[in-house]
């Protein structure tokens, strides 16, 4: 297994500012990893509203549960994330497990369990000992500190080899809010698969209702145009917390989906979405390039969308791009699979910008040492024109390598 | 690349019977492999109703084009395969290859082009020379023999590592007709995908609809229930030629599916595609293991199909069955991201017949020694029971390996 980091990582962790209202602090529990955080507390300050949006799996974890259940609260006071063990089909113990951290997170805050938001990320079927989180919780709360971003961030990876986070910045009003998000992406551990966790925070005060439609509306083209293998967590969870003290510093709440305002609000927030998903891609799975795949004149959005997802989950056109090879025959394929409206006569192919087919076949303009040089680049784009509608979407995915067999299949769990 | 055999292939190939009305030959043509034997010309005795079932891919192949539109005559007297080129995506001169490969055969046979049925596998994407089957048509035509079914089979090999033939026998009011069958797999040549070609030929007079029909019902839990990637060919064809040559030895036609002989020929030809489905699972490229994946208690034979295929093409399944890894909690995650009723709390899971999980959670008596020496056998069945309903179905997959990911990955074309 490797341990080195992807040639697709940012060159640097980014400079995030600290956010007012958002207290962070990580510890040591020693759920699964010997010598690394694995625990993550952030602590809000009171008024802070939350939206979450999570795994479609009709078997998700016990978290994921918990969390859907308070989420109508609308209110947050802590968010505990563990890495190493997934709490996912644990039973009752799992229930149990996050009530009883809840309860032991909302004593030390200061809260109410329903006011406490959980995520794990880690190994599935293994009971979660609620009282690892004990033995840290105080030396969690004395700690807490705003900024701590890059702590953060490195205490929920697991197999991810790299730390992600991602800052924008909004004016609302006249005077700048900060929008700040950390995210964790494909890792591994026996018996585990690739899980997903981000959380967005941000010192603008945010209705709960407006923060969720930003969330769902914002996830969309975000994480939900990422795939790394096409296998979907149990545990994937995006969450936004909006502590509001901007407030203080006179920047007017947000109240409805109306709100003037807003618009510029939610680029910000969609760019940190955008970022951190791309950031996922970039730490795929034995990932050596990362691929973003585009369709475009599909009869609707949502059929380019379905057709640029069986090509980016394609196991052969993810090979095909491991070996720097521009086979469109393989886009074909998985354009003809997608079951979504297509003709083939009318089917043109891009690679790196460079035409290889047009209107069913093979362009005879096409020249291979142009479209070699293009595969051989780290990040490719690959242009499907279905010359159909107007209907048009973009993924972004990684390539399969042998490196994805091996982190995933060379070991005995 | 590998060329080594398939270590889950049969022994040898089968003892295939001679099928009266059934002559069969081939040669090499030259269409892009040196040294072996790509065209394969198969004679039927005037009489011959066909049959066929094709790629549900919205951008067939010219061949597959050629095939649908000549079937409602239900009359055959030629099939030519060819592998090397797919004739896929190749506009107008597929289409012209296509007309003329079957002006060719039907002068060179004596019948109408309209009775010639064809099937092309290997590239994609490149124009199909036809004029290369003149060249051997007269061969072909002079060397056509009943019974060369091993030299058959060879000739319709893409990367496959080994033949695919297999018999069976039927009785029809009191008198023996035979059916066999010959099919191609997992293959890949620049740039190509895995193809799946079958014929299956009798000796049983069937009116067209009833083969029609029964091709139709015997492909659903045979080819279509067996995947190696999940990417769908182009050019995937399935086809059943019927001679009606035993009609002379007194054994009565089968003119409708009320006809009470149909069961006993059902149940041969069944046998017939679900062996030659199990041998393109066994030589699944890359594949080191036979996967086996039995899913019931669903609500729905369909929905457990759905589930079914979710776990057989997850590539974390795949590399955890390839590491010998009895992973549940990737088929959790496989079972929860199907889209189909599942409840966490009622799933059972067992492999090779030792169950690791039992309602949603690990099974206390599992024993991974014994777990971990079923892993190793070659052969591997994965159930999962799903607590919900009658609903059962199986398919068969293999594992994913470093080596899939070479045979596709590791070139440049």
């Amino acid at each position: 297994m490797t341990t080195a980091v992807s040639p697709l990582a940012p060159a640097q962790f980014p400079d995030m500012p600290p956010i007012e209202g958002v207290r962070l602090a990580t510890a040591a529990a020693g759920i699964r990893y010997a010598g690394r955080t694995d625990v993550l507390l952030a602590v809000f300050d009171p008024g802070t509203t939350v939206a979450g949006v999570f795994t479609r799996s009709k078997c998700p974890s016990a978290p994921v549960d918990w969390c859907r259940a308070r989420l109508k609260g609308g209110s947050a006071r802590a968010l505990v994330v563990n890495s190493g063990n997934a709490n996912a089909f644990t039973g009752k113990s799992g229930r149990e497990a996050t009530k009883l951290t809840a309860e032991i997170t909302a004593m030390a805050v200061g809260c109410k369990p329903a006011e406490v938001f959980l995520a794990s990320t880690g190994v599935i079927g293994e009971p979660l000992d609620a009282a690892k989180f004990d033995t840290v919780m105080d030396q969690l709360t004395a700690s807490a500190e705003t900024g701590a971003w890059h702590e953060a961030a490195k205490a929920i990876m697991t197999t991810d080899t790299f730390p992600k986070g991602a800052a924008a910045m909004a004016r609302l009003g006249g005077t700048a809010v900060t929008i700040c998000g950390i995210a964790k992406g494909a890792g591994m551990i026996a018996p585990d698969m690739a899980t997903m966790l981000s959380f967005v925070f941000t010192d603008a005060a945010v209705a709960p209702k407006v923060l969720q439609a930003l969330l769902k509306q914002g996830v969309a083209d975000t994480f939900n145009a990422v795939t790394i293998d096409g296998d979907t967590s149990t545990s994937d969870t995006l969450m936004a917390f909006a502590t509001g003290a901007a407030a203080r510093r006179g920047v007017p709440a947000i109240a409805s989906m109306s709100d003037p305002r807003l618009p510029a609000f939610r680029k910000a927030f969609d760019a940190v979405l955008a970022n951190l998903a791309e950031q996922v891609a970039r730490d795929g799975e034995g990932a050596r390039k990362l691929v973003e795949i585009i369709v475009e004149g599909a009869t609707s959005k949502s059929s380019a969308r379905r057709i640029a997802l069986s090509i980016a989950n394609s196991p052969l056109v993810k090979t095909a791009i491991a070996g720097e090879d521009a086979n469109w025959g393989r886009v074909v394929m998985a354009v003809g699979k997608a079951g979504e409206r297509a003709d083939r006569d009318k089917l043109s192919i891009w690679f790196g910008g460079i035409r290889v087919a047009h209107k069913g076949e093979r362009d005879p303009a096409y020249n291979e040492t142009e479209v070699s040089a293009a595969m051989k680049k780290p990040e490719i784009t690959l242009k499907v024109a279905l010359g159909l509608g107007r209907g048009r979407d973009r993924v972004l995915t990684c390539d399969l390598t042998k490196e994805y067999v091996a982190i995933n299949g060379d070991y005995r769990s």
